[in-house]
């Protein structure tokens, strides 16, 4: 079942990542399909993106991480005027919760037939 | 949908995540899940264990973020036997390509109706 594409090419360590964990509410799924798409197609134009990586389950629970350069990075694409109208869509109609961490990944690692 | 339990109760930052992101093969989908539950489980009775979060799609590509007090909890979960048995058998028959990442979380917020 591999689709290596889904997985980020993050450069050595250290860099950031924000880990978005969100349950979803079920309410207008074609509406969010299209802004979740656009975020990450949006996310990957900004300057210090570094990539993506997203699952969600059946039960609706999904984690979303993304990796940037810097803090600095991180904060500008918050600000991002479309990405501050889908959080704003986000919390008012397709999330029941969400949380939002913001790390610096100090060390990874990983294996496989890539 | 929402599932309250499926977001970690952390506290305060900083404290440190693990970003455990995977592909399944498909081979021995029992013995996987209950080696996954296992660990969840397992993982939880460590000193320094501070909450998990995972979720994986219809395609196989999961993500499970664990959060830890310091890194020596985290180095100290890597060497449980019983949890490098489960490593040994993940990459030799569960998982076509993994990745973990090592990050300090920095910040953390969230919003829903919990």
């Amino acid at each position: 079942m591999t689709d290596e594409n889904r997985f980020a090419q993050t450069p050595k360590p250290p860099y950031f990542a924000v880990i978005f964990s969100s349950s979803v509410t079920g309410t207008d799924p074609d509406g969010y399909k299209a802004t979740a798409d656009r975020m990450i197609e949006l996310a990957a134009e900004q300057d210090g993106f570094l990539g993506i990586e997203s699952t969600r389950d059946e039960a609706g629970f999904g984690i979303t991480v993304s990796f940037w350069r810097d803090q600095d990075a991180i904060r500008r694409w918050f600000e991002v005027p479309e990405h501050q109208e889908a959080q704003k869509a986000g919390k008012a109609k397709w999330y029941d919760h969400y949380s939002v961490r913001i790390c610096q990944v100090e060390r990874n690692y990983e294996t496989g037939a890539r």
